[in-house]
């Protein structure tokens, strides 16, 4: 950016000065280097599915260079399962984990009904949720599929035991990579921190050492959108998110006059989630 | 496909015979090659945009590595207008061309919105739709953004108007190519035939001929989708296709059968959509 014309703009006349804030106002956007909106890989297939009663985002991701196609879904709804496992058999991928970045309290998580419908996929949510799951992450974990994994990073803050998924960084693993943030950063906007062990500071430092730190172009694809967009990057959320832009104070003060109403499916949703909706079965 | 393998088997006792026909309906889905869910590109920046009332899909284009960062959208609604502009300004596009495939019935498009808020922009539709617009494109005709472009094939049958918008074929162009099919293609779908000079038989042929003819990993983008996909392939609808599997005459009778209410927008949204949403002014 040439800091020097903008000074030397700054002693000119009012209109002038109008002309060069516009201009800086320009150049900002123009300086944003993250256009790519999609991850390219040899291995990587990768699909976004979209639950409308809860504008759940589900992703479907799978190493096709593998020879059994291994393939995982983060953050799928009970409710679109049956969707869910009949395009993972057309692609003739194999199912071998159900993610969860946390307990859902909006809809019923699809792990549970996967593990009955397909015998084998095992499911994954971290330790700190206190969750039930037949794998417990941590931080620092990797979960493997094929040649391509994913690492697990704390964001707690919407709830105390939130992870974001993000997809590996080496020669081998997409580029730009990847953050399944869940809740913890949604495009322009954040999960809720009012229950479930929420804390508005937490977040801002989940988001800010968690997720910022990452590359740039680090493409964010959330657990839910409202507005019908379907992914951001990082520099995106760094420059326009109207929450996490704002210093730490201000940050808090958005978060607790929000207003919210209590989520409706909270008192089905969260304790069926607690056992990754396996509330029903006896395992 | 190992032909003379499963001939042999088929003399085999019950239980072998089973097993063959499900390595077959196994190897019909490991065959497929179409991958990858995203197209490549150091030019192409696109993003996908949702409006959830009509579940319809926009696609905003550019060319990043323009200086001006020419850019277009396809199929934007008016109700998202606002949304899509804002998002144009964020990244520092410079929005020259709103697109549609054709006069939607089911809301209005925001071409004419996006014209009086953003004066520069021009409206396309195709020639054939009957429609107002600033530049009415016919089949083979090519829809330029910086150094990348659109080429425009006729798909009529849902409409008579119908185009699908196909990224270019070359070397600099997108990899693999992207069709926006409008609703003339659905994900594991179709549009209807039932009025707007609608047509089954040239729906079929349109899809057959213009759609199922390009390579087939190219990225099928429709105009709406109900139940949460995002994307499929050429390869993946030429096998998974409900309708579209079907010999015509089957087609015919799937498409003369479906019993589907008249929509509810109809009287609204198609005398605005014939004026490219320019119902209210004057141009």
């Amino acid at each position: 950016m040439p800091i020097q014309f903008i000074r030397s703009s700054l002693f000119a006349s009012p209109k002038n000065l109008l002309r060069t804030l516009f201009r800086v106002t320009k150049l900002r956007s123009l300086a944003m280097g993250s256009y790519t909106a999609s991850s390219q890989s040899s291995k990587l297939f990768f699909r976004q599915l979209f639950e409308k009663e809860s504008s759940t985002y589900t992703y479907l991701l799978a190493d096709v260079s593998h020879p059994d196609k291994p393939a995982l879904l983060i953050d799928p709804v009970d409710k679109t399962v049956d969707r869910d496992l009949s395009l993972v058999k057309e692609l003739g991928l194999k199912l071998i984990y159900a993610l969860n970045t946390h307990v859902h309290a909006d809809h019923i998580t699809g792990t549970g009904l996967i593990k009955t419908k397909s015998p084998g996929v095992k499911s994954i949510i971290s330790k700190a949720s206190g969750s039930k799951a037949d794998i417990l992450v941590e931080p620092g974990d990797k979960v493997s599929f094929g040649d391509l994994f994913l690492e697990v990073r704390a964001t707690p803050g919407h709830t105390s035991g939130c992870v974001t998924y993000v997809t590996g960084d080496g020669p081998d693993q997409p580029q730009p990579r990847m953050a399944f943030t869940g809740d913890a950063l949604l495009i322009r906007g954040c999960g809720r921190t009012d229950f479930q062990g929420g804390s508005s500071l937490q977040l801002y430092k989940s988001v800010h050492s968690q997720i910022f730190t990452l590359p740039k172009d680090t493409l964010i694809y959330p657990a839910h959108d409202y507005k019908g967009f379907s992914v951001s990057t990082v520099e995106e959320e760094m420059l326009y998110n109207p929450r996490l832009t704002k210093n730490q104070e201000a940050f808090k003060g958005i978060m607790e006059n929000l207003n919210l109403a209590y989520p409706k499916m909270m008192g089905i949703a969260v304790p069926a989630n607690m056992v990754c909706g396996l509330q029903d079965t006896t395992s």
